[in-house]
């Protein structure tokens, strides 16, 4: 990885990128923070830093072994905050997203939004283009579902997160959320993956069912590639043998992603265990962690809730997790 | 599901979805075989069968069990005939797909097609679209890559299939190959699904990574539901924790798929396992147990592949291969 | 099953038994807390309830559904407290138990258990007899081993847990420790499991690598119904696909087996993931997720251990450990 | 690993074995075809091999790089071949071993022995200690089993192969069957391993339900550092997410450890399925992949079976099982 100056010239970065090609690296440009950042690319990588070091406008290089560059701790010793509108996640102060699984009706979304930042909730969660097993289960209110999300996101003043999954709605969900998820089966969808990278809002980017940590990594790697730094990494559960739970929440995940990489991570305990019994208990566990944020689903109803009832937690069990919540993030120094 | 008669008329067909509606029960309308299929879901499916057999237009009601209703064997006992060109996936005739995993160069392609034609593959594979774990590595040739599947295809006279991994290059890729392949990755990836569903050419469905068979089949279904019956599955391995292989080759998945479904399935020994070394036994062990093809990763230089050449097969070993799935085939009374 | 009164005779006990063996059903009694126990098992167990608990002697009949019964809460709700000399599981109180991988020397066992001691750890574990992949790696001190963790507990007053792998060494083992462990790769030899109920020394049960939490309660019913009531479980990770951790600690099953048993459970995050960096972060979620004690690697020299160095911690991390498990503890209501 | 001549003396192999020690190599001895082999092992093993092949009674060393080393085809290239009384494992003669699950009376055993016998089974299966997820499942006839096995092997002079638990019973045992069985849960059950190396008898070692085909390598290992050579391997399905089969039977571990080891593999369709429609085409694809042997369960009555009824064959339907392998196996200029 080759670091240039803040004032270097397009003409030295150019010389840099042809001397690589003389020793057939390929070069990845991408600029951060008002630095150019060149990712060399090939079997001679590690060769001759000292050579690209004395060129002109050159800051310094890093040799980064591990497969992932620009998201990887090597690159960037500090944590890096990501802003959705007046929320942060990566500082000590620990954001919570809830709302429920999809959107069905202004009046659900709305209640519900109403209900969770009572609760204590920075941002709402809700699903307008639903990936469904099924092609026969509901699958979201789309447009009408982000304009739901967009109306009740203002009535609230709270930023509001929502997946795509579809290069070609990417644009259009622009205009109604704050945040981008990428869920757990598109984790892999590079063509998805791209066009998030071309906007400017931030991704919540969630781990695949049975994604390694370094796909994850690298699947992060592909949007910080693209040009959007802005990226939340989101442990959501892992298949496993298990069967008691729909998914195994894979803790480990937090401290070793953290170790890893610079990105903040949240935790989502709903999917994760797919159990409202296990949701508060794991949310805790997953503060405790280390955890930067969780993501919980809340439904005032979930017995009627169009999909993934038995994960949603009632306002009253929400409300009890969010003071549960507060203890625990004391107990490390940071608060939610 | 409720089979409607050759020559109902579209007024008994509203007649049904309308009394579907009343018992608060969604209804799906497909065509097959000129045959309008209803699928009926909802809590009182399994009610009322003699109802709907007594309405006019209707041929018979089927209860269906399984999730998969249009894909499954319940529905239709008869193995499925697929046709790529003059191939076909289903009968006793067994096809071998082969070919390299990427497109690199025509020479390398039609090389590779010459002489898999030569030791008796009867369909080439080539990538142009390739989805790869890091953003740094080759993503394939794309339309560059499209256009010389089609000339050596029609050079070699063989049906090719290749990867879509993005709904907005569906329409694109048409033009240029027989079959459309849904990769691992993308198993999941509704949007695509739901694209190529729309589409008249045969589709490869791969199954994903850590796809229960039942997943799989939904997959199918979303596929059969979006109006193309034209899709043979295929088994390319699992994620387990063994880590000697790459993946691990889920050969119980034929019979049983051949039980739950009337489609045809083939199986990939070079995904599936990663290691060359394993290819031909697994190959011929796939026959034995039932799959209905194959597809094999051929390249006439491993070493020099830009992708998977560890587990692809020299051409030699592609002859030695054919030669031994002639006898296995040939036991169980099928050919190559 | 059925629960006889305190002051049952062992006629009404024969009664009970015999009337279930009228219906087919077979009768398994055991006996906790001064009453008798009688498990039925078989296809009508749930019919007649009302009969059986109108016969002489009997308490109350309780119908459980899990194929677990004994271990479970439906049987008997509130927490079972284990004792270990003055050591207590289930309570509030959290014990820490520390110590080395494997005995390596009573100079190595007695440095590491005052440092553990001093940092406030209340209980020993080291190993003695060593199941290791290897037939060429260090299998444990094995007698000599046993008699150092005597000397040793004794030294520094805290009672020590220990490692049985064959049921030919239970017998002596009882001499020198004062709680048995059961290894994951052992947790489903029943030989072993029989050979345990047995005794009256408190068990450690620990989870197989790719044990259900089913299979896992069913284990502790093994000893439950052999007459060994002192069981205290330990979630020590799971094998999955994932590769950079050794092992994937489940957490999600502390809040699950408190819903379905009344045993309590520890958490062990040296083997749950193998790597000391984790440990700490995952010991504070263990605790955060309710978990009952904690047992930890701690090698006054990992690099220098003949097993499990990488996963150990230092003094002076277990240190830091204790201190951020306090705060934890805390702010559940909790205390180490 | 340090291969003496034939003829060597005592004094030789004892010098040798000093040499390790001062080198701070561990030396492991086993005779294997009145040869003694010495595996030495430490951190300098792959130096100094011409020093060890200089000295007095040596007749070559071997660097063998896996961790497995008297079981790895690196130490022996031929395969090797396993006598059960008359019938041999690794041969291209393929047996068939077949019977119940559980031994549940002379008559039922007799006449299961009678059908599969003339059905073309060479050796047959039944188990005495059962190993039972609940303690409230049928756990064999245990001694009286061990009668029957053999009053009925004598009957119908077919070779008998038995589960053994524990290591209690391993001489007990000795006296009623020809081979010994080590189940799936006791792969690593290391004290009950060292004790079947002591003694002469075959071994069927059956992989462990997560155990990666290094860690059965390793296990087998035991055994032959035991002191016993006569072991077969038997693949009998792991555990995956999969849910439609008990287990996922992993037909890859055939070419792979083909490839690894020397030793002859088998195939246990039956439990690798649990499924008993899956049965008859995966014993075809499990000798097209390369297997020495099949082990199937066969019940007269699968629906009245103590245990494992679901994936038990009927006589009618093993019947024609073997009609099917002999046209795989002579596909493969293989018989069975």
């Amino acid at each position: 990885m080759i670091i240039m100056m803040n004032t270097t010239s397009p003409d030295s970065i150019q010389r840099v990128v042809e001397k690589l090609k003389q020793h057939s690296l390929d070069a990845y440009c991408v600029t951060s923070n008002g630095k150019t950042l060149i990712t060399a690319v090939g079997d001679s990588a590690a060769h001759d830093s000292d050579l690209y070091e004395r060129m002109s406008g050159v800051e310094k290089v890093v040799n980064i072994l591990t497969p992932f560059k620009l998201v990887s701790r090597e690159l960037k010793a500090d944590d890096s905050l990501v802003h959705v509108r007046h929320v942060v996640f990566g500082s000590p102060l620990i954001p919570v997203i809830a709302g429920p699984c999809a959107v069905e009706s202004p009046e659900q979304f709305l209640e519900t939004a109403q209900l969770v930042k009572a609760a204590g909730a920075s941002m709402l969660r809700g699903g307008a283009y639903k990936p469904r097993t099924s092609p026969y289960s509901f699958q979201g209110l789309e447009l009408e579902g982000l304009k739901i999300l967009r109306t009740v996101s203002e009535q609230v003043d709270m930023p509001v997160v929502s997946e795509v999954t579809d290069p070609r709605t990417v644009e259009l969900t622009l205009n109604y959320v704050d945040m981008l998820q990428i869920g757990a089966r598109n984790m892999q969808n590079f063509a998805l993956l791209k066009e998030v990278a071309k906007t400017d809002k931030p991704i919540l980017l969630k781990r695949g069912l049975s994604a390694t940590v370094e796909e994850w990594l690298m699947a992060a790697e592909y949007i910080m590639a693209g040009g959007n730094e802005k990226i939340v990494l989101c442990e959501r559960g892992i298949r496993t043998f298990e069967t008691y739970t729909r998914n195994t929440l894979d803790l480990n995940a937090i401290p070793l992603v953290k170790h890893l990489s610079h990105l903040p991570i949240i935790v989502d305990p709903s999917h994760g265990t797919g159990n409202w019994r296990l949701v508060t208990p794991m949310a805790r566990a997953g503060v405790a962690s280390g955890a930067d944020g969780l993501i919980v689903e809340v439904h005032p109803c979930p017995e009627e809730a169009v999909s993934d009832g038995p994960q949603s937690l009632i306002p009253q069990n929400f409300t009890q997790l969010m003071t549960e919540l507060s203890k625990i993030a004391a107990a490390i120094d940071r608060s939610v």
